[in-house]
């Protein structure tokens, strides 16, 4: 490819809003480009990227026995209204109707889809394990895209469907599918680490993300130092500590504290650490109920979890009316006397605590939970930095940020028992698919190889997925001598099946290299008036910080023995 | 491929409502499901004859220097406003707004996404001539998808694009494409053949489709069998006939004709030919003001030319406060004496007519155009079967029914020019970019592939574009000499690089049979019970009548042989 007429064009400058490196690096490269927000195209030289990316899921896809196939974008409102999805993801989803009013949804994946066709294509248990995937646009109606290509608003994923006649199959295709994920990232050098998640809205019980830990993640993970214990925060759990259990202690009494309706403002005015605090958070659950959850002051709530107590999509806080049926007073809510279902925290000792009275500018103190507050037990917290891991019961947890490149779910029955979707069984009856789905965002994944290969100069692409193998590049091109041994050059390493992007533009030394350096392709291929005059070509790897001579009358075989050796 | 894990499931009988063979076979041999009207999936199959359409498209592509990149499927609304496309596109797309407000189209096509791209990557006419494309997914509001995936509501175009420096640079990139479409559909078996087309909503003045004729198309072609004149029934024209010119013609005078408003009713009651009629249609341009066009009652009026004489993307007719201000009378509207713009058809001789005389149950005989009234001349006419070709002047056209598989537009600097999208030119100045854009619907061409590659068996794919290569077929699988040496003859043929699917089903002979048959891979190898015995392999054709036995040892050089010469 002659750089000359590549579609796209390199920025000396990022735009100011570029927000981490691969963010930058992906613009000022040429690799993709914003046509609205969080809208992208991947330009000629991030399509070859892509594409590669998607070669390398599809092969893996392939080895498993999982077959390619294509759903369409636009899926119809019906059927999501067999689950529930058509209201639940409706605040993040795009929807249009058709001149005669039917409603269809920019898919946001494609379990109740790959359902339906299931049904009609999977009679019997002799046809199963199935598994199909495909590469297909969604549509997400982020609030708040981010970083180029972290967070879009449309992208396109591998989405993958395991159908078994049972858990005990579904378990073996969740394993072939984990295995795959490993080698996928593996091969596009990203090193994806494997992480229990919550299932959110895909439902069901086991999930798993892939996520690849760098500072410009916005997950946070927890990790165990001592063994495989990785959690994202919004299931990770702990070891509980000894509990501290005091006895003897007094019957509450009331503290007058005007004013003083915050955590820090209670931390101050009283002089206390805020583990000695309890926080009553008064909530809504899916039936409108008011549901009051109680922690201690020095533990964050976490909403994943408190969504899943709560059998709700968003936590929703309660209202003024709630307020009053329960008794409370805004700003000093406390569990004492509250007429309110009531969530205890497990992180809530049995300790004297200080409370809110439920009365204005009033707070209890020596509240004991079990003896004078009830409540049902619930793990609503957040893991912290330190936290003991539940797993090896030794290690200290520690908070990293992630970037989530893939995520697989086993949700079992969970759309097969909604859509009635059910097949043959060898006993005569018919049973429910039992199902999981994978799935791996492809410019995510693109963005995140950029995020974590790359220098101050530019981006250093792993060969397994750089648009280009080499980059010829020709000082100056319009001196004929140089351009015709270029010329020659790019010619004999493309007939040796190496792919080449040539500089053959009437630019300057300077120029050319820091488009290459920036670019990122894995070997530089240099001719000039200078190397001529020895015979030579300049061969420098991108990630190498010295350059060699070497013979022309060798370089093909050199330079494409090199790249067949990165390739290997 | 294991047919037994195969996903998507064969038919016996295709649905009723299935209209062509092709959209027969397509859901019966499991290349297509639908998951709603006009919204269809690719089953596997379905989906390995989609992507060998794409790649020779994309080699196609390559090879005329196109390069490859991905826009996205959503596109902010401000960018189709910038061309009047967001109005004029309403009644034939999908919108979807976000959480916002902002609206986006589920794009129809990609001029102005491309556009935008161009002024930001291509500064200088030193990069131009420049051509991109990309396969993506497109949304139709159609009223009435039709025939599978003739005419849906979503499909994967390849969509290409141009940009030229002037118009004479315009001209060759669309002499590329042309030949590229020519490559293209040849190398599928398709005999498409490059028609004269309207632009339509693409804008701009030349347009080619490629027309694969053939029954169950729903365009006209008009084709003359002297030269290579071949037009779509929108634009097609004729050579006028020498014009019929009646000399003392006498005054018009009125004929009662009462409850005779058709002119149907008028050649049955008068006993005239409907070439001695006049018939005239009260319309509304883009403006809104009436405009009455007069045509023979021997000659149907063309939409395409029409809409492009009055400016509008559809043809409205006057409502009866029109009928009112231009003094006519719905059912005997004449252009005598007519107050409103009036345009007479090119096909309108000078001689006497009958035409409605503007007052009830009456009409006038001896009407003779130029003299009694006036108006300017268009072509308005569909050309007939029989008329004489416009450009051999010697040709009787004749009509055939078309599928458009692909077209292409030299639209000129019709977006540029709206959008202000230029260029800075070698004289300093900033010039518009002159562009054409060139589709190929790929679901379209697959089954257009089946509407004229089958009996009535099923589908005999060419093998270029076939699911796979060969179809082992093992008689019976459950025999173990049988499936041991099936299974040796599939892993020996894969590994010669032969695509092959592998009828290893515990069915019948005749099911089996049957299924290949209606799949129509090109090769079908059948190991049995009695081939084993001769210590052969059954090798038939899918075109051909007869099978042949050919011995075992030798069967994978053979059958490779086989397909080699095929694909060569």
């Amino acid at each position: 490819m002659r750089q000359s007429s590549l579609f796209g064009r390199t920025l000396r400058e990022a735009p100011a809003d570029a927000q981490t490196p691969g963010h930058r690096l992906m613009l000022r490269a040429a690799i993709a480009r914003p046509l609205a927000s969080g809208l992208y195209t991947w330009l000629p030289l991030g399509f070859r990227v892509a594409k590669k990316v998607e070669q390398i899921i599809r092969e893996e896809m392939d080895r498993i026995g999982c077959q390619e196939m294509e759903m369409p974008v636009l899926t119809p409102a019906e059927l999501w209204k067999t689950t529930g999805r058509w209201e639940a993801l409706e605040p993040i989803t795009f929807r249009t109707k058709d001149h005669n009013g039917r409603e269809f949804m920019v898919s946001y994946t494609h379990e109740e889809a790959v359902h339906s066709h299931a049904m009609s294509e999977i009679q019997s248990y002799k046809q199963l394990p199935a598994m199909v995937y495909h590469f297909q646009s969604k549509g997400r109606d982020e609030a708040r895209p981010r970083a180029g290509l972290l967070r879009v608003r449309e992208f396109v994923m591998k989405d993958a469907y395991s159908f078994d006649i049972d858990h005990a199959g579904l378990e073996k295709s969740y394993q072939a599918q984990h295995g795959a994920y490993a080698r996928i990232f593996e091969r596009m050098s990203l090193a994806a680490v494997s992480v229990e998640s919550d299932t959110g809205a895909m439902g069901g019980d086991t999930a798993h993300e892939f996520q690849v830990l760098t500072d410009v993640g916005e997950d946070r993970i927890v990790v165990c130092p001592r063994c495989d214990y990785r959690a994202n925060m919004e299931k990770a759990t702990r070891s509980p500590e000894a509990p501290i259990s005091e006895t003897n202690v007094p019957a509450p009494s009331e503290i007058s504290t005007p004013s003083t309706t915050s955590m820090e403002a209670l931390q101050t005015s009283l002089k206390v650490t805020p583990d000695r605090l309890l926080k009553t958070l008064l909530l809504r659950d899916a039936a409108g109920n008011v549901v009051a959850v109680v922690l201690p002051g020095d533990r964050d709530v976490n909403e994943a979890k408190l969504r899943k107590i709560l059998g709700t999509s968003e936590v929703k806080f309660a209202g003024a009316a709630d307020f009053t049926a329960a008794g409370a007073v805004a700003g000093y809510v406390g569990p004492v006397g509250l007429r309110a279902r009531t969530l205890v925290d497990s992180s809530v000792d049995a300790r004297a605590y200080i409370a809110g009275a439920n009365k204005k500018d009033t707070h209890l103190r020596n509240v004991v939970a079990g003896r004078d507050f009830t409540g049902e037990r619930v793990d609503a917290h957040d893991v912290r930095e330190g936290d003991t891991c539940p797993k090896c019961k030794q290690g200290a947890l520690s908070i990293k940020r992630g970037v989530e490149v893939g995520n697989i779910f086993a949700y079992g029955t969970y759309y097969s028992d909604k859509m009635n979707a059910t097949f043959l069984a060898e006993d005569g009856t018919r049973k429910p698919f039992v199902g999981g789905s994978y799935g791996i965002g492809v410019g995510r994944s693109v963005q995140t190889i950029i995020e974590t290969h790359h220098d101050d100069k530019g981006i250093i692409w792993p060969i397994a997925v750089a648009p280009y193998e080499v980059h010829v590049i020709a000082l100056p091109s319009n001196d004929e001598a140089v351009r015709t041994a270029a010329d020659a050059l790019v010619k004999d390493l493309e007939r040796a099946g190496v792919e080449v992007l040539y500089d053959d533009r009437d630019e300057s030394a300077g120029v050319k290299f820091a488009d290459s350096d920036l670019i990122g392709i894995p070997f530089r291929a240099t001719v000039s008036k200078r190397t001529l005059k020895e015979d030579k070509v300049e061969l420098k790897e991108r990630s190498a910080s010295e350059a060699e001579l070497i013979p022309r009358t060798t370089a093909v075989e050199r330079i494409s023995g090199a790249v067949r050796r990165a390739l290997a």
